[in-house]
């Protein structure tokens, strides 16, 4: 980024995003899953968040509604009601075999005024895999009905034991109402970057160029430059950044699964979290409170994930392992 | 920014904006107008239309209107048309004196849905400074309907033979429902860095903490210190760019003054745009293109700044002397 600021990339930019950015994100994506992704498709963003808040105005307005698929991080719901909209939760089911949707669950919730299903795949704070029929059969949903279906990928390259976890986009037609959201946040590690992108039907181009103009007027040219070198040359650190998580959810997993109050069901396959309840522990934010108080370690309380999960804790698991391993130390006592 | 890279500014931040930057704004704004300005007034946004953003989402939403007192550049109407609400033009009259604005103008255009009104002083495309005077009989209309009053000072540094130009915050009370925009890209050229403010009551700090949350999730780090720099050092780099624009703008005026058909009136007195008519010519959008293709010179046509601009052109002088030189001589047969 340094030397593109040096090369004087700080004027205003291509609305969409610069060139070069989206035809290397379109090469990248187009060998990542098993569709063709042009650059036209494609719309660079301030951040995953923001992403989000394009598809939503896309989407919704005033009296409308979104399903969102919960437990899931509140900042997609948090938008819709920033347009006016009401939030309808939908929330996977939690058995022996983890954290599963049923699609019809979510065409039973949708009404004349339902205009966006959001879900997560891999989930936060689940780490669940929605399977591609599943989500094939919510696509298939949300035609039925003319709705858009935005699904949040930005855990897609932390998937264990694989390059990636399967995208929609595998099995979606260029001009469904689809709109997929991802970020250099999670596998580049580049968080406090805030640059994102969106994938989006070709004839939606002009429009997210113009809901861009309107507001953020475009993402930073030297932040794309970053992004450019990223993809470019950012596979051995995705590698490494997959390696880390999957190394933290285990130091994690296997000491929950030590502690027998502790239910935490089959261990999350992707993502930097893991999500479990506490045998007798009616409030987890009453709980996080008082184990941060404690410990000293945060955990995020289940209420923040949608309503059915208040049980719930989720602990980060993107840390280093000697720290991960002490944090673990500390909770036993709080935990066990 | 380089440093703040380095130093590792590359994390979530606070929602709105780093302490360090939001004090260093307080302290700026204070320095500059007559009314101290706190830090918990202010929000750190992703440009100054970023900034618009989120002023026109705190006030207007499907079915509101919002009053543009234009001519102005369209991107606050783009905006508002973007959460659903109409704008409604009111213009300001021009004439021997240049352009004016009637308070009472703005109160007849008025009605029960009228949630905002947006004015630029200084104006892009007028150069006009709006005196505060009248600044405060808009300010009075806004307070007596409880209507949102959004001032863009973008400009207010680079006011001709002045420090700044008069900023509203010097009259209103820091809870009137007034939100002013400013941004790094014009004082400061930071144009394609993106990084702007809002000035807001400070009791609106926590929503808008969330409103940028569920919008972009924060302004990078690493830009914001580049804002914190800019702040702190760029005093001589904001003067010299006034100059420029000061020299820049007498070149345009003494090149249109010597056209017999061009009516320019007085010359615009801050600012990076010089605006005027031609004698006989009607459709300033046709003319732009036709100028264009002969000259290769790029002017704005009127029609982008609200009805009643239509035989308009806007020419920007921000631009090297020999330059602009080089384009008044290659247009003077265009607009002579």
């Amino acid at each position: 980024m340094a030397s593109a600021v040096a090369a004087g990339h700080v004027f205003y930019t291509h609305q969409n995003g610069i060139p070069e950015l989206r035809s290397a994100l379109a090469e990248y994506l187009s060998g990542l899953g098993r569709a063709p992704i042009g650059p036209e498709r494609i719309t660079v963003t301030f951040s995953g968040m923001n992403a989000i808040m394009l598809a939503i105005q896309l989407a919704c307005e005033v009296g409308d509604n979104l399903i969102a698929v919960d437990p899931v991080w509140p900042n997609a719901g948090g938008m819709a009601k920033l347009v006016g909209a009401q939030v309808r939760s939908v929330r996977m089911d939690h058995g022996q075999g983890g954290w599963t949707l049923d699609p019809d669950k979510v065409a039973a919730a949708m009404d004349a005024r339902t205009r966006a299903v959001f879900f997560a795949s891999p989930g936060n704070p689940t780490g669940a895999m929605i399977p591609m029929e599943t989500q094939a059969a919510l696509l298939e949903v949300c035609r039925r009905r003319g709705v858009w279906l935005i699904a949040d990928e930005v855990y897609n390259r932390l998937a264990f034991g694989r390059s990636a976890a399967p995208t929609i986009l595998d099995i979606a037609d260029p001009e469904d109402r689809l709109v997929v959201v991802n970020s250099f946040s999670k596998s580049w590690a580049m968080t406090g970057w805030r640059l994102g992108w969106i994938v989006h039907p070709p004839s939606l181009g002009p429009t997210l160029a113009m809901m861009t103009q309107y507001t953020t007027s475009g993402v930073s040219t030297f932040l794309q430059h970053a992004g450019v070198a990223a993809i470019r040359k950012g596979e051995p650190f995705v590698a490494s950044m997959r390696r880390y998580c999957e190394q933290g959810m285990a130091i994690v997993c296997e000491a929950l699964e030590r502690l027998p109050r502790v239910r935490l069901g089959p261990r999350p396959q992707a993502g930097m979290y893991a999500f479990f309840e506490i045998d007798g522990m009616p409030d987890s934010k009453a709980a996080c409170l008082d184990i941060l108080a404690k410990t000293s370690v945060g955990l995020a309380p289940g209420c923040f994930f949608g309503p059915g999960s208040e049980t719930f804790l989720r602990a980060c698991i993107c840390r280093r392992p000697e720290v991960l391993a002490e944090a673990m130390e500390r909770l036993a006592p709080a935990l066990g």
